[in-house]
C-alpha cells in the first residue's frame, strides 16, 4: 500500500483532469488578460469559461462569481467588504466554531470596534435556532457562519438561518465560508439558498490548486472591494488574474459538480471507515455523530491517547490524516471547535480527522482499520489514565466529564 | 516571424525553467505545507527554498521575506498594514505617477481620513527632490513611491528619498512598489536601498506565473497583516500558501539575478528600437528620454496618431505592444503617468510601450522596425490635423504646447 491520503480537509491532490486544463495557461497562453491584442482574448476567454463553471455549481448568474487568491481572502473581502459599504451598522454574528479565516477576522473587528456574538453549539456540534433568532439585533450589520465545519463536517442549517435573518431585518447581510462542501453537498443559490447573500469558496478543498479561490455575491448586495488597485474581476478585486488556476478551478467545479452524484460513494467508504472504528476500538467517540455531517470527514475522539501520537504512528505506516484544522497546526492548543462541543478533557488531545475524497478506494480504508486499532493500544500502554494490566481506563470515572 | 511579444511590462512568459520547478507541486506533492505528517515536508522546503531565492535576489533575510498573491496584495498590505500599525500618524506621500496598485489605495485611503499628497513629474518623468523633502511632515505615516515607472521606464532614486526621510524623521515608513525591477536592475536591501522598509514585487513581471507576489519587510518595521486567518507567513499573511506559484517565484528570482549580468544585452536591443524608430518615423518623442530609464522600456509619443490604432494595426502584423498601462487598458482615460509629465495633446493619445524581456531577439527588433514606420504614416493619413499632401502637420504650432 502506498501513502493513503485521509487529509482531504485539509488540500486535496490536483485532479489531473484539472492540471490538464492548466497547462496552456503555464505556457504558451501566458498573456495578460485585460491586454487589447488578439492574443489576450484566449485567457480573457478562458476566464470567462472558468468563471461560467464555478456559476454552473453554484446555480448563480456568472456576474455573481468574484475570482480571489484563496477563500481567506474571500472570507477577509466578504466581512470587511460588507463593514466598509454598511457603516451605520455594528455589530456582527458568527459561531464559536468557525475556521480560522473567519473567526481571526473577527477578532480583527473587534479591536476596531465591533461588536461579535459568538453563537454556541451543543455537544453534537449543532447550532440552536432560538439563540441565533435572540442575537439579531437593529444593528447588525452582517450574518456570517459556516456550511460545513472543516473539522467535525457538521452541517449548519445556512438557508434556514439565512431565511430567518432576511425575515427579521433584509438589510444584514448573509455569508457563509462554504469552503468545504463542493463535490459533498449541493449548493443551489437560487432555489435554496434564497437568502445567502455571500458565499466562500476554495479552489484546493476540490482538486483545484492552492492559491485561488472565489465569492459568490448576490446581486444587489452593498459591499465594497476589499483590496484596490486595477479594474479586474470588474473592479471588485484588484490584481492581474491567477489565469491558470482560476481554469483549474473551474474545471474543478464542472467535475464536483458531476461528483454530486457519487456522494453515496464516499458516504458509504466513510460509514465503513467509522463503523469498522467503533467496532475494534474501545472508547472512541464520534464527534458530531448525531449531526448532518459532510459524507466525507469522519473526526474521532479516542481517550486516553494524544492526537499527536496517533498523527505519527499513522505517518510510520503512511497515513495522512491531522489531528485538528491544518491551518492552527503546530499550535498545542486543542481545538477550538472540539472545545466548544464540549468533548471531554480525556479525549480532547486525542481527536484525529480522516477526511476522504473521491480517490480514496475501500482498500484504503480496509488498511487503516487494520492498523488503527493497534496504535491506539500501543499508545494507551502509555497513558498514565490507562491500566494496561486490565486494559481498561484507570477509573471509569476518568471518562466522564 | 511568429508572435512579436513586445509588451512584458504588462505581463511575462513563464520562463521553461520556471515552470519545471513548479510540476512537482502541481502533481504528486499536493500536500498542505502546514500538516504535520511527513508528506508536508516536500511542499514546506520548497516553499523555505523559494524564500531564500527571493530574499538572495534582494540580499536581504528570509525571514523579511513574506510570499502574496501579487505586487497588488503586497501593496494592499504595505499601505494598510502600515496604517494600522501607525494609527497616530494621518499623512502618506506618494507620487501623480503610481501604478493603481498603489494610486486606488491611496484614493481609497484619502475616503477613510487619511491625507495624501502626490509629487508631480517634470516633463521627463523625474520628481523634483526639494519638493519631496518640503512634503515631509511631523504627521508623515508613510512614504510611497515606486522604483522604475510601468508605463515609461524612469526610474526614481529611490535610495535617496529613502535616506532623506529617515533621516527627517526614521518612523515614517518608506515602501516601493518595485514590480518592473527584478531583472532588470539590482536590488540590494543590505547595502543600497539601505533606508526602505517595504518593497513589493510581482511574479509575473519575471516570468513566474501571475497570481504570486512577495512583500519585502525590513526587520523592526511596524506593520500589522492586511488578510486575517490562519498562520501560515510566521502569521503575517494568512491563506494555505500557492506553493507551486511560490516556487516558481523562487526560481525566477534566482533566474533574475543571473540576468543581470546580461542587462545590457537588453539595453543594447532596447536602443536599436529605440534609435531605429528615431530614424525612420518624424513627429515622434521618447517619453521619458532623459530620465534614468529601464533598460527594457520604450514608451514613445507618436504625435497626429492613436494609441489604440497603432496597438490594432501592430496586432494585425503579430506584435504584441501596449497603449498604456495594461491594467487601465479598455478606458478611453488618457495615462496618468503621461499627463502628470505633460505629454503635449497632440501625442497623448498616440503613445505605445514597447517593453522587452531577454526572450526578444534582434531579428524580432528588425521587423518592428520594418512594419512600424508604415502603420504610422498610414493612420496619419487618417488624422484630421495631417496633411496627406506634404505629409506634415497640417500647422506646425499643433505640434507645440
Amino acid at each position: 500500500m502506498g501513502i493513503v491520503y485521509a487529509d482531504n480537509n485539509a488540500t486535496t491532490a490536483i485532479a489531473p483532469d484539472v492540471y490538464e486544463s492548466m497547462k496552456p495557461y503555464l505556457t504558451d497562453e501566458y498573456f495578460n488578460p485585460s491586454s487589447m491584442y488578439g492574443q489576450s482574448s484566449g485567457p480573457a476567454e478562458a476566464i470567462s469559461t472558468a468563471r461560467t463553471q464555478v456559476a454552473s455549481l453554484l446555480n448563480a448568474d456568472t456576474s455573481e462569481v468574484f475570482f480571489t487568491s484563496c477563500a481567506t481572502e474571500s472570507n477577509n473581502t466578504a466581512l470587511r467588504g460588507v463593514a466598509k459599504a454598511n457603516p451605520q451598522r455594528n455589530h456582527i454574528i458568527t459561531t464559536e466554531v468557525e475556521h480560522p479565516a473567519v473567526r481571526e477576522v473577527c477578532f480583527e473587528m473587534e479591536k476596531d470596534g465591533y461588536e461579535v456574538t459568538y453563537l454556541s453549539v451543543d455537544n453534537e456540534g449543532r447550532l440552536d435556532t432560538s439563540e441565533f433568532v435572540r442575537a439579531l439585533r437593529s444593528d447588525t450589520l452582517l450574518v456570517t457562519i459556516m456550511h460545513a465545519n472543516n473539522e467535525t463536517g457538521v452541517i449548519f442549517p445556512i438557508e434556514d438561518l439565512a431565511r430567518i435573518t432576511k425575515e427579521t431585518d433584509p438589510r444584514i447581510v448573509f455569508h457563509s465560508d462554504a469552503t468545504q462542501s463542493p463535490g459533498k453537498l449541493s449548493l443551489d443559490l437560487r432555489h435554496v439558498f434564497t437568502h445567502v447573500d455571500l458565499l466562500s469558496l476554495s479552489g484546493h478543498k476540490l482538486h483545484a490548486p492552492k492559491g485561488v479561490g472565489a465569492l459568490y455575491v448576490r446581486e444587489g448586495t452593498r459591499i465594497r472591494p476589499f483590496m484596490s488597485g486595477g479594474h479586474q474581476e470588474g473592479g471588485f478585486r484588484a490584481g492581474t488574474e491567477n489565469v491558470p488556476h482560476i481554469v483549474g478551478m473551474g474545471r474543478a467545479c464542472e467535475l464536483a459538480l458531476d461528483q454530486l452524484t457519487n456522494e453515496q460513494d464516499l458516504s458509504h467508504l466513510r460509514d465503513r471507515l467509522e463503523n469498522g472504528i467503533e467496532q475494534r476500538v474501545p472508547y472512541v467517540d464520534v464527534n458530531g455523530k448525531n449531526a448532518p455531517r459532510l459524507p466525507n470527514t469522519l473526526n474521532i475522539a479516542c481517550h486516553y491517547v494524544e492526537g499527536e501520537g496517533i498523527l505519527y504512528q499513522l505517518d510510520d505506516a503512511g497515513i495522512c490524516v491531522s489531528s485538528g484544522s491544518a491551518c492552527t497546526s503546530g499550535s498545542l492548543e486543542p481545538s477550538h471547535v472540539l472545545k466548544a462541543m464540549g468533548v471531554p478533557f480525556t479525549a480532547l488531545h486525542g481527536s484525529v480527522r480522516f477526511s476522504l475524497s473521491r480517490y480514496n478506494t475501500r482498500d484504503e480504508v480496509d488498511y487503516i482499520l487494520e492498523v488503527f486499532p493497534d496504535i491506539i493500544h500501543n499508545l494507551r500502554r502509555l497513558s498514565p489514565y490507562w491500566d494496561e494490566r486490565s486494559n481498561q481506563p484507570r477509573s471509569e470515572n476518568a471518562m466522564s466529564t
